[in-house]
């Protein structure tokens, strides 16, 4: 039975992530189509406070499938985790009539959702949305698959050069707590070595590593470093191995917040429409305190519960070895 | 137990696709870790027939993860259908004292190497590599990621003129048999109309559904015409179009082989160098007469068999239903 | 001594170019900081006659810079070629104290804005913003870049799939009277032939250079038609070829209007601000009827009367002659 | 009168840049065409001194037109100032009876070319490649139309998530002594400040800047720093800035050596083919020690004399002005 749903709103919180307005646009035009008014909600939960709270129609998410960022904009929000934030925030959904909730982020946008959604009479649903693909209950995030191709063209620029000139790269990744990006990287661009924030790696291992390529004849090396490795970024690291090394050139970049940036992928888009749609047709079925996520080729919902409690993403040992094998 | 491989050979066939080099490197590369010779057959089926085996080493494939096309090339081969030429590739084989064999391709690909593999005494292991995405069996199939960003990308540009001008835009996309290609672009282009090889639909239906666009404001539309449609190409339909339709300019894109083409995305090399490396470890435990793939995020197994009778892609409905929703 | 300029327009008319929403964002921008009230014209010279004039201030360019299209559209407008409608546009500037006007277009567009110029009190000047590179008085002009680089990166896909499969691949450029797409694709990707719109080639003629091809080893060769070519476009030129040289399988590409589209190169961006910024800058020190174009690396300028008789692209023979020296 | 050469030699040296290898293909084509005997010098005059010199055909060139680095690679290389390196070099060249040098590079490997043309009996051309656009002579240098667009996209990309989040991002580009690709790419992504090798900009002056970008209500601000500035890198900058300006937050991408890398732009590529193409013509015509470039739409010869005591890229004023008045 559908429950008397009239009114929806939409936010995005966090880190921002290509794919965000793709499901943005999918949640407001599916709202439309079964007769929902939709507003959107600027800055996160920071503009459920402030009441910065717009009407949306079919032509306010026109042309925007294909850009990345945010049309609704993010912002940290230290006031939505007291009480008051939060009561304040539901006073003002009220005032606008709004029923049900749409959350486009990560774990602190699903912790924030669920107190709000536990405290207050409103339905909310999550949407998976950060480039980490660190979310339980969901094979992929939004965004993610965007950032993946950012890394691997950039990297591939590199490895140009690299073949001209006999060095060693070193290219830091973002994944201050997952290696999801950093290990998955290594092996799209067969870079020679991989440091994950989730496996500590000395540098002598990695000078010993980095030794097995040069006596096969490998005439470049790229090692790839997660922003969260505990040796430090790929300056820190670079400087290490230069000092046992030093018939190689250093050299490094770091890629920093380009990787949140981009058009999204073609997966990233479909992804981003099927979890929107999915997301309304939840509310409008009566569930709530929910994220919806892909599992293989279906919609899959796990409670907010189970998605902050369990992590999706743990170290992939059998990718790492491959890596190993892959590099020889 | 592991039966008594010492040399393996790995060839591509039937059309080209993004992720076959990768797919390449991380057979030729597993098997050398493995202590296994190995072996590259030139033009696909051809290439065993007039004894185009030539030995391959770890350096054989460096470079070659982010190219486009296959360093082995492909071609089309009648006389692998007849018995004669099965006979001819296996006695080629049995001289290089090859014991098994990986095949990369599609459905035509699966069927010439059961046949082998029932004739003859040698292991085969697939590879599902096209870029149609229509192979059971697995979730997806090497190459359809990166066609799939070539067709957005290149109708994003599209679009880009569109706005400017009012017009209607028909983009013919490949995919004789399965319009999954031509379905999903048009969720990720937000296309206005969708064409399928699986569906007809009328030029009546069509320009009621263009009609309705017209009513609320949208600026420009575009239709993704698949090339197995039943009322013809892009072409045709943009000729009747017209007729009926004579206020809007017409316009047709042909992307053609393009799609086969480029760099092979993220998701497409990770792609390849799993199932390549599944692909010996399978051969290395005895499997054979089966086919690698993907299934969420688990290698999976399925009998050639398997994969030859059932059809993966059956007409996703609800996407399509979908596609109708978001263009509103 | 600057005339007393208080108020400018700017429109796009003709076909749309990449970089045009930088040139707009230029034109604006220098406007205001010199104090001037600037407005946008929508839909080009139609816009001028319904009216559709809106004031613009620096926040309504902003990030604009990177898309492709023009956020002021484009349209055809008969009515502008007929005295009533020039009058009627000279009256709604006045409405709104408009002094003078930049416009962004090609030869039609400049066509229309001389006759404004001398028929009414208003200065005008002229950017080149077409994607044909066609226009006398500047080395390149808006869009033409973009275009180019869209072309290469179409053809290099096709050419990984070329490489597969020894076939023969036909590509359809834009260019109705200007082979300048054709000629210098056809350089950045060592195709084997080009067919121009200035100069006839036989099919036998066409078909003996392939053929010559075929003798040195390459193994497969790409064919750019113009679509301004005298034997017809890219899938007629195939059929016949087809018919002449039946080893070869033969493949056709049109790439149509997604050469119009795309984020501008860097390259259209720069050429876009200055001569945006020259524009203005001509405006105000009380030039009129010119057009503003680069040579070399130096701002140009040229009077609309010149730049409208003279051709600049004329056939490069040499740049010809290059190609069948370079594709051997 | 053409003299008598029958042997040419090719050569990379210094930093490689996109549109070496379409340089290399159209140099040996040349030659063959003209009926010379083409022979490849890897890793630059490293490989004059250890004779690593191979003969080359027009199938050695095929398919490298739009691949980054250098099929012939790049060295540093000491010896060859020595007078030693510079004899033993010219024994080896004479070895294989190679009449004519063609050296494609920058400052310093004219430097070697000049000395060498001067101390021995051997006609050298040179070819400006360098992604840093600083060679007196040419209007652009190979790599550096390449250099920007990777910049530009990469730029692009921060700016997407800099709009969703109100932030500060300083971006870090190449051009130790030269700013020009600091300089446009400012220009060409809008960005609010740039940081110039060849000009001073105090930490307080920059801080103006970016308070005055905030009271005209834009939402986000980014600074391209050149690597050669003299308050420091891009981490440097970021720190001293965040010091005063602490409602901000402040992020850094340092891009590196991806700025060498991937397939040439069409711009680059055209530039390589023709440079390339005269500079054997003019070998043919028994021309020496000259470098070929481009002016405006012309090859133009200056010779290594003037290329190396002139400097092409002083700081273009008008563009710097040009990016205050654009990011108002």
């Amino acid at each position: 039975m559908r429950p008397n749903i009239k009114n929806i709103a939409v936010l995005t919180s966090g880190g921002d992530a290509p794919g965000m307005n793709a499901c943005i646009r999918a949640v407001v035009r599916t709202g439309i189509y079964n007769g929902i008014n939709m507003f959107g909600v600027l800055q996160g939960y920071q503009g459920l406070i402030t009441n910065n709270i717009i009407p949306m129609d079919a032509r306010s998410v026109s042309n925007i499938i294909h850009m990345g960022g945010t049309i609704l904009k993010t912002a940290r929000c230290l006031e939505f985790k007291t009480d008051e934030g939060q009561d304040l925030a539901f006073e003002n959904l009220k005032a606008h009539n709004i029923d049900a909730l749409v959350v486009i982020g990560g774990d602190g946008t699903f912790t924030g959702a669920r107190r709000f959604a536990q405290r207050h009479q409103i339905n909310v649903i999550g949407v998976p949305g950060t480039i980490d693909n660190d979310l339980y209950g969901s094979d992929f995030t939004l965004g993610y698959d965007t950032a993946m191709n950012t890394v691997v063209e950039a990297i591939d620029k590199i490895r140009d050069t690299a073949d001209a000139h006999d060095r060693l790269f070193f290219v830091e990744v973002m994944g201050r707590d997952s290696g999801c990006i950093a290990l998955r990287s290594a092996i799209a661009c067969g870079a020679e070595a991989v440091l994950l924030p989730e496996k500590e790696t000395s540098i002598d291992e990695l000078v010993k590593q980095l030794g097995a390529g040069a006596v096969t004849k490998k005439t470049s090396s790229i090692v790839i470093v997660s922003e969260g490795h505990k040796q430090g970024g790929a300056y820190d690291i670079a400087k290490h191995v230069k000092e046992r090394f030093d018939h190689y050139d250093t050299k490094v970049t770091i890629l920093g917040h380009l990787q949140r940036g981009g058009s999204p992928s073609s997966f990233d888009r479909i992804l981003a429409s099927r979890l929107g749609y999915a997301a309304v047709n939840e509310l409008l079925k009566g569930s709530t305190q929910m994220m919806v996520g892909l599992r293989g080729n279906e919609i899959a919902l796990t409670s907010l519960d189970e998605a902050l409690t369990e992590h999706n993403f743990k170290l992939e040992s059998d990718l790492l070895e491959m890596t190993h094998v892959l590099s020889i």
